[in-house]
Order: structure tokens, then C-alpha cells, then sequence
């Protein structure tokens, strides 16, 4: 990806957040002074007051017209953003909120610095790769999605365990019951898998990792697998409703016999970030790993 | 617990397992060339073919009546059985329809064997503890329930993990994030618990096993507490239904706010078992551990 | 345990520590102002001023005629007098060095007020078991020990992995290849065991928990035991020497065919520690675990 | 890499086996009556009764010479040639002596028709990555060498733990205090990783994964790296000895201050394999995963 400059950005907000709110305002103002072409997304700029000095903008026309999109929120926000938008690949950055994020490179009080030198050219662009869903049913294909950090098919409120069978590029894997199962991304690996006992996996990497929850077989560990690989995950012998969950955020019913089908998608997302900061800064400070005590 | 001799003996079967009902009238026939008075669970009882060999009773009457119940079906069963029977203080033998259980003595196979050896008097008696539960809501108490493997609180269907204060015996433990969290008995400790990472403990113990489900915090590990324990676990911020399983088999809508108190309940199962079998060969046999390979 | 009153204190310090040197002085001025007989461990007191106000005592002089020994350094040096002091039965309490520690109650910074509590009446009794440990070769026992924490069998520096059986009250247990076995007590259960897998458990149950360090076999899950359990482990067709380290303290060269047995310890020891904060208290603060976020 | 027939086939046996020693003279005519020039490794042609059909050889001279490379014995045996022979890019087999390996393809029992569907040209060829390890001192270099599984770097006999820095690419990644650290290939990923709490890593795949084993700060979790990087670990702050073991087979003393550098290798090892057979078949049967119980 090669950025020259960036005369059109676009700022999404997360929803119903007042903090959030008062900092879109500010950022479109600092941005507008900048002489810079200011599109607010449509939620958005619904709750900004009136001004002459930005735009309203679907998502989509976000990815048509934006030479960048600033993601104030959580981690969240910028997941859910990364899913619309990496079709139009245009790059993300994301300005957190509360605390420090794994994807939300600066915060609220220094966010008018950090913009300030990205539009100056100071960032590196990191490619994270997404996940590409489609739900098989026996008549056809249900659905085809997006999930940036994983793909969780899970009990739901049942009280017993799922089932499935899993294959890889139509190698017979396993038979599985368990709570569930995720398949994420390196971005998500640090996210739903890493509580079920996954590992780390350095988000330059093209690679999926298969994470059990609570399997009843304990001896079935997470996989790493290549990231060209095609991942099938067939819901066997499970007499109710299992569900499907993207990102912790899009819930879909599966019913047995229901193929979830995963692999890389064709889109990546371009994160833009500090040059002076790497990933293994950003979890030394999220799992305080001790330095030198 | 004194056990002398069984002049009566209960029958309880799976429901609707064509081969548990076959087992259960060869059982029934057995016995009473034995001697032996026979009671069979209402339920299990409507499988069999009429004869006057057995008189149908309700799991209260079995209660009230027999001198040992003979379980036929999986630990599930047994674990069904136990919940209802452990008032009335008779002890339980478990035959498994399948492969070797948990808590099910012996198999279908040497099912005639082995109940004339427990008939004779070779059987050693295993006392076990049992959970007591208590559901409280703003108004009162909504619930008191058993469970002998665990009680799991849990996010059901929702995506978001759920968030729960803990105390035991009125100190504060942790506020968690977590999919659930498991209160285990040590029967149960070879169950779920042992899928969600908690140890497996002796189940001549008098304890609990605390085991958070895939928690946010990735320090937050199985904590082990004394039978005599008062742990209280109380529902915050969730916006959402979440629900409480006991044993597997029994669901509850829990509501933000409620409390869940768990205790030790004062009844015991007593399980009656091989004394040439101890529980170690149990724990290698279904955990494949390798003696000398 | 009945404690009246403290006529007689001993101090036990961290051995070549300038801080521990300033601190252990300074408590001697203050307790002989309070009126109490001080005495001090030898070791320690040959890194003092020589003046009149403390008496040099062996750890035995100290177990026969102090009514409280008060151990300024880290957990280690608590650990390491407990071993020596705990069959005198006199009560101990800590002084932290640096940062909290499990069984420090105390830094040396408020160490002067609650030392002035302590001996004012106000604090909490808390028994935690010992561990006893005795080797066996072909001619007869060995050694027999004590360990506060835990008894580790390990490979030490042979490249392989170590086999030993486990019995426990005679019951064969398993055949493990492994790094090693840690048998730990309750208050072990937060050291080495943690690390390796072992379930926190509360230190007022009488139990040992058997936790296999990076097994072979996936299966081998750390095992909790009644505390009057008879643990046994033998080693078994280990060319090389293997080594047994009580407490990360002590070791011990073991060989092919030795027998280690681990018992709760007749003795115990006598914690005292500030009755307004609990154990829960102390495992927030050191797992970081979240209070609310 | 392209193979067009198996001139000349090497033989390489596990020492000191009389099982292995048998199989190799037994090869050794099967493979001179299909007309096939044999070389068998020195030390495993001393331990056969001379004959005229092989040629005792170096594993240079069979690096050099042969065309393919059968090793019977182990996986350990398998990873020893290995290590050796990868830098003549020539391919190899594994036949098992005891139950299937990870690596060894076939067993004693049908190892003449394995072969000779391979000398039929009946095999697929994995691709599988080689560590190169260098080992820096003060002065200079010390050691270069390799390692098919892994890489660890352990606290060997001293009771304390290792402390070390690691970096990636330049970037530090942290300070960990633990029993050790694997730095594992995706071959290595089944074997010590696994049972450190690795994940599993399919052996296409060009990463390492660095495994922490028992680390004092729990949140210390396995990390999976891409193939391109460069890892070094710092040895700091331990007064004594360390161990670097490479593949569980050599053994290197480390010293404070000594700087250990992993990356690929340049050169990879080749193993031939029957198609009919995939990596999920042998890590279903190896970890007993339920196909459908």
C-alpha cells in the first residue's frame, strides 16, 4: 500500500458515546483547519452539531472517497469498521477511548499529536489479514461474511456440548464436543482465543488457529495452520440450535449439518501506526510481562 | 453408613433405552430368584412387560423403601438419581450401559456378577458430597436446588462474556469476566471442570473447586476451598438473561443482581463399589494414562 | 494456638542484606524500648552493632524461648526459618523486603506500627501445614526432611525426561514421564506449582496437590489429595541422576530406584498476619487480578 | 525439490538395537536384490555381519553419494540424521521400531513393501523447516548449530530459575523469569512444546514458536512467529551454569551474558512419506483425538 497524502479523511465514531461524541467534533475542527476534506459517518455525525465543516458519508462512500478513516472508539469500534471497510482498502487508524488497545494506537488526550504526525507521513502500515465466512446449508450458501478477529461457533444456551467435524483443505481433522470452537486470526488471537488457551500468533502473519473451548477431549490443543489453508467445520449430531458469532459482535443460527467454511479473505486491513512503537511494546503493556523487576 | 443386608432394592433406569430396559427385566428376574423385594422407578417400570415380580414406585417411595438402588444407564443417570435419592441417605450402585463411567461400576456384561458379589457383602461404600444451591433475587429466595458434579454459571446465548463478584464465606474474591464460572464438587472435578483447566480432586474430599471459563484475565486460575466454604457469586452489569446449569441438566434463568450461594448440601451420596477397584484405576483408565509403556 | 503475650521476640534477617541489617537494628531499639527481651538469630546478629540490647540465640535457643519470631526479608527467608522453627510451635510473622509477598504481611516501611499492633493483640492466627519428606534406598531411609512449599523430583540438568510411579496410600497412581513432580501444600500451591499448571488452594486446608511439570503424556493433570494421604514416588529406569529440591532451598541428589514419601509434617506453622486483610486480598494484589474495570 | 529414482540408498540405523540391526541386514538384501547401490552408516555397519552387498559409509559420504536415506529407529534417531544430512538436501524415511512416530512413517512389520512402494515412486515429499542456532559469547562466536524440534535453553541442575531477554528482529520482547524457554520448529511443535503448553503448528508452515516453560508471570503465554525472524535470548543475571539442549540431544553450558540466536535454517529436511497418509491422520492416532465415539 502506498499512501502519498491524505486529502480526504473520515471519522467514525462509536455510537451513543458522549466522550466519543466531543471528540469527533474537536477532530473535525482540527482536521478542517488542516485544510483537510472532513466525511463523518452517517450514525456519526448524527449526533455532532451542525456545521459547514464536514460531510455526512455512508460507510461506503467513506471507502470510495477517504484517503483514511479515524476510528474513535474501543477495539471494537475499529473491528467492526475494519469489516466494512477492508473491501475499499483504505487505511485504519484507531483512537482509543479508555485504555490502551491492542488495535487503537493512541488515546484521546494525545490524539491530536498523533494525527498530526501521521498526516505528516510519521506512521508504518501494518497488513493484518481477515477471515472469510460462508455458511453452507444443504440448499446453497446462507451467508458470506467478514470477521477481522475470529469466528466462534459455539453451544449457545444449550446445556450440552457441540459437535462438529472439522477438516482442513478436505483433510479429515477431527470429531470434536465442546463448548466451541474459534477460528481466528493472528489480530484475534490475542482477543476470545487467547482465554480458551491459544497462542499469541504475531499479526504479520497469514496463519488461522483452531481453539477448542473446554473440549472434552483433552488432548485436542489449538492448531496453527497456514493461512491459504481452507478450514470446513461440519455440525454433527447436535440435536438443537448452535450458533455462530463473528468478532463477538454478529450472531447467526446454525442448524446440524450446517458446513462453516473458512478462509483467508481476498481483502486485508491496512492499519496505519506509530513507527516508534511495535507489537510486543503493546503486550508487554497489556499482560504486564515483567521488564526487569 | 451400616449397610447389612438389601431385603429390598430399587431399579432405575435410563429412560427410553431399549437396552436398558432388556437389563433392567433380566435384573428384575435375578433378584427376585434371590429373594430380593423389587422396586423399579415408575417411569423405568412402564418399559417393562408386566409381571408380578416387581412392584413400580416413585423415586420418594424408593426413597422411603429400598435398601440400595441400582442405577442402569451412564453417569448421568446416576448423577440424576443421586440429586433426588441423597435425602434419604440409600446407597447407590451404578451399572453403565456404555464404556466404563465415572461414578457406574460395572458394565451390562458382568452386571450378574457383580450385583451377587454386592449382594454378599464385597463392596467398599464411598462417601461423596453434594452442592446446595441457593438462588436469591431482590424479593427472596427463588430456589434451592442439588447438583453433585457443579453448578456453572454461564453467558448462555449472548456474546459478551458475563461479570460476576465472588465471595467466599463474605470475603471478596475477584470481580471476573469470564464465559462462566464452575463451582465443582470434587466428583464433579473430573467433569466440566476438568474441560474449562481445574485439577481433579480426590472425591473423598470435602471441597469445592472454583473454575472460571475462558476469564478475561488470564490469571484468574481454579481456586480449591474447604467443604465448609459459603461461596456467593453475584450477577453484575449484565444486561442480559445468564443462565445456571446444575449437573448439566437442569437450567435457570439467572437475572442481573440475583446471588448464587453454594454450599455443602447436608445429605452425602454414598456409592457403593468394587473393593478390588479403587479410583486411581479409574482416572488411568479413562485418561489412557500410560502405566509402563 | 493461644498466644498471650510476646516477652520474648527473636529476629531473623535475610543474610547479607544491607537494608534487612538497617531494619533488624532498628527493631531492636524499638522492641527493647517496648520492654520485650529481644533475641537475635546468630547470623544476623554478627552483621549488627554490638550493643547490649539483643542476645545472639541459635534457631533452636529461638524455638525453645521465644514467644515470636519475626522474619525480615522476603517469602524465601520465611520459608527457610518455618522449615527450622515450625517444631517449636512458636508463632512467625513477616517483614517484605521489597515488593508484598504471600506470607510477608507486612513492608518495612509500615513494619513498625503493625509490629506495635501485633504486639498489642491485634492479629490473626493461621495454621498452615507442613510437608514431611523421607527418602528411601535399598539400605534403609536416608533423609528426612521438611518442606513448607513443595518437594520437587526433577531431571536437573540431564536432557531426558525423568520416570517415576506415584502411589498413594498404596494405590499405584500413574507411570510419568515428565520435567518432573511437585508434591505442594496449600501455602506451595502459589509458588512453583502455579507456574506449572497447579490450582491455587486455600491455605487452610489440610491437602497436597500433585502437579506433573510438562508431562508427556497430555493427560496428566495435577491431582488434589486428602492432607492425610501417604504420597509415594519411586523412580524407575532413570539412567542418570535425578534431583529432589525441598522449597527451591535444599537439594538432593537421588538415584534409579529410590523412594521419596511426602506426609503432612506432625508440626505445622503458625502465621500471624493482620486480622483486616485475607488471603483473598493478597492473591488480588499479586495476580492483578480486576477489582472492577 | 525433484526425484527421479533411488540409485543409491542409504541406510542408517539406531545404535546399539538388535532389533534395528536385524532390519538393516534384512534391507540390505532386499534393497541390493532390486539392484539398488547400498551404503549403510559406519557405526550401524559394524554392528552387521560383513558382506559384500553394502558399503560401510560417513554420513558425509551418504549426504554426498546416496539418493535417499532410510533410518530405522525412532523419531529421535530420524532427528539426528536429520540434523546431519539436511545440508545435502538429500531425502529421507523413517522406519518406526516401536509405535508409530510423529516422523517415522512406517513400521518393522511392513517396511519392506513401504519401500518399495516408495522405490515405485509411491510418495509425496514434505518440505520441513531446520533451526540454525548460533551462540555468542563476549569474544565472538562459540557454536553454529541446528535443530529440527527445538532449541531450549533450561536452568538444568540449579534450583532457581533462568532469567532472560528476548528480542525479535532487534524489538524486545521481554524479560522472563521460568524454567526454561523452547524455541520450537513446527516439527518441534508435537513434541517438548507440546507438552510446555505449546500449540501445534501444521509442519508446512515457515514459524517458530517460542514456548515459555512454567514462567513465574502467568500471562507469559506461547508466542508463534513467522519464519523470517530473528530471535535472540539473553542470558541475564544467573550466577550459574545454564543448558541449551538442541533436540532433546546436545547438550552446551551457557554462561551469563551469552546471547542465543535462532533462525531458519538455509537449508530444509525432506521426508517422504506415503500419500495415502496426512499429518491429521497421525496426530489423531497419536493423541487418541474421537473420530465419532
Amino acid at each position: 500500500m502506498q499512501i502519498d497524502n491524505f486529502q480526504t479523511v473520515a471519522l467514525i465514531g462509536k455510537y451513543g458515546d458522549p466522550d466519543v461524541k466531543h471528540s469527533v467534533a474537536h477532530l473535525v475542527e482540527m482536521l478542517a483547519a488542516e485544510g483537510v476534506h472532513v466525511l463523518v459517518e452517517r450514525s456519526t455525525a448524527g449526533e455532532l452539531p451542525t456545521r459547514a465543516e464536514h460531510e455526512p458519508a455512508s460507510l461506503a462512500a467513506i471507502g470510495n472517497q477517504a484517503d483514511l478513516a479515524v476510528v474513535v472508539g474501543g477495539d471494537g469500534t475499529l473491528i467492526g469498521a475494519a469489516r466494512h471497510l477492508c473491501e475499499f482498502d483504505i487505511p485504519l487508524v484507531g483512537v482509543n477511548l479508555g485504555r490502551l488497545g491492542f488495535l487503537t494506537e493512541t488515546s484521546l488526550t494525545n490524539m491530536e499529536g498523533s494525527l498530526e504526525a501521521l498526516l505528516a507521513g510519521e506512521y508504518q502500515v501494518e497488513e493484518r489479514m481477515m477471515l472469510h465466512i460462508r455458511v453452507q446449508r444443504q440448499a446453497g450458501d446462507l451467508a458470506a461474511e467478514r470477521a477481522f478477529n475470529d469466528v466462534v461457533i459455539h453451544r449457545g444456551n444449550i446445556a450440552r456440548m457441540v459437535e462438529m467435524d472439522t477438516y482442513v483443505d478436505g483433510q479429515f481433522v477431527f470429531s470434536q464436543r465442546s463448548d466451541g470452537l474459534i477460528v481466528a486470526s493472528p489480530t484475534g488471537s490475542t482477543a476470545y482465543a487467547l482465554s480458551a488457551g491459544g497462542p499469541i500468533i504475531h499479526p504479520s502473519m497469514r496463519a488461522f488457529t483452531l481453539v477448542p473451548v473446554c473440549p472434552h477431549t483433552l488432548t485436542n490443543r489449538p492448531i496453527v495452520l497456514p493461512g491459504h489453508s481452507h478450514v470446513e467445520v461440519v455440525l454433527v449430531n447436535n440435536p438443537g440450535e448452535v450458533q455462530l458469532t463473528l468478532d463477538g459482535q454478529i450472531n447467526f443460527a446454525l442448524q446440524d449439518g450446517d458446513r462453516v467454511h473458512v478462509q483467508r479473505d481476498e481483502h486485508s486491513v491496512f492499519l496505519l501506526s506509530d513507527p516508534r512503537r511495535n507489537y510486543f511494546d503493546v503486550l508487554r503493556e497489556k499482560f504486564s510481562w515483567g521488564e526487569r523487576s
